[in-house]
């Protein structure tokens, strides 16, 4: 199972070896997202990075580029909401959730630490790899 | 903002009410999901509730009966993973939201608490609102 990541994510090899997960990272450096396999786009988002990517709108352009590129778009958030260090209100976090998922059509997926991320990523790998042979 | 809800929800009038969230929820008793709205059907599903009906397979027949309403389908989860007191995997409730996200083309949100259900609800409608006029 080889998915592209992007140089500026954290090197997640090592964990996955550990688990025996069969995933082969292959860094590089993504325009778009920060992981890609089969015909998906995956941009990961720890809750306090997705917070800040609301506040300074950052989330609006990589939003547009992932849905550009035609792939089918995840964002997956590592983290729960109430843990969160950034002073942004929730209802701008559940608002924002809403408008991605029905005016922008992206899939959102929530996890709490590195290795349930890493269990979705390969689930989203084998389940689209599926889907596709059907 | 009138909403159906299903005879068996609990009541959540009073607390939209105190929170001046203008909805109007009509209790009738409904067949499939748990509210309904614009060409919108939500199930609504606290954690201990959703990890049970993966363990019972109820959620199967839910899900194919909410399909085949032919509307817009939403689960929305109440409560934090790691506060479930059912004795489940966390890798079958990932692995459950990725199928009903890939396989089912169900939408997905989470929230915390009845008050954050609230908002998400009065959101959704808010926006596929908008939608449907575009």
């Amino acid at each position: 199972m080889k998915i592209k990541q992007d140089t500026r994510e954290p090197e997640l090899q090592l964990l996955a070896d550990l688990n025996e997960m069969s995933i082969e990272f292959v860094r590089e450096f993504m325009k778009v997202g920060d992981y890609e396999f089969n015909n998906v786009i995956v941009e990961r988002k720890e809750i306090d990075d997705f917070c800040n990517s609301i506040l300074d709108k950052r989330i609006e352009n990589q939003v547009k580029n992932m849905k550009q590129s035609g792939k089918v778009c995840f964002i997956i958030i590592v983290g729960n909401m109430k843990d969160r260090k950034v002073d942004i209100h929730e209802n701008c976090l559940l608002g924002k959730m809403v408008s991605l998922i029905i005016k922008h059509n992206i899939k959102i997926l929530w996890c709490e630490d590195e290795f349930q991320f890493l269990y979705l990523l390969k689930n989203v790998y084998e389940k689209t790899n599926e889907m596709s042979k059907v």
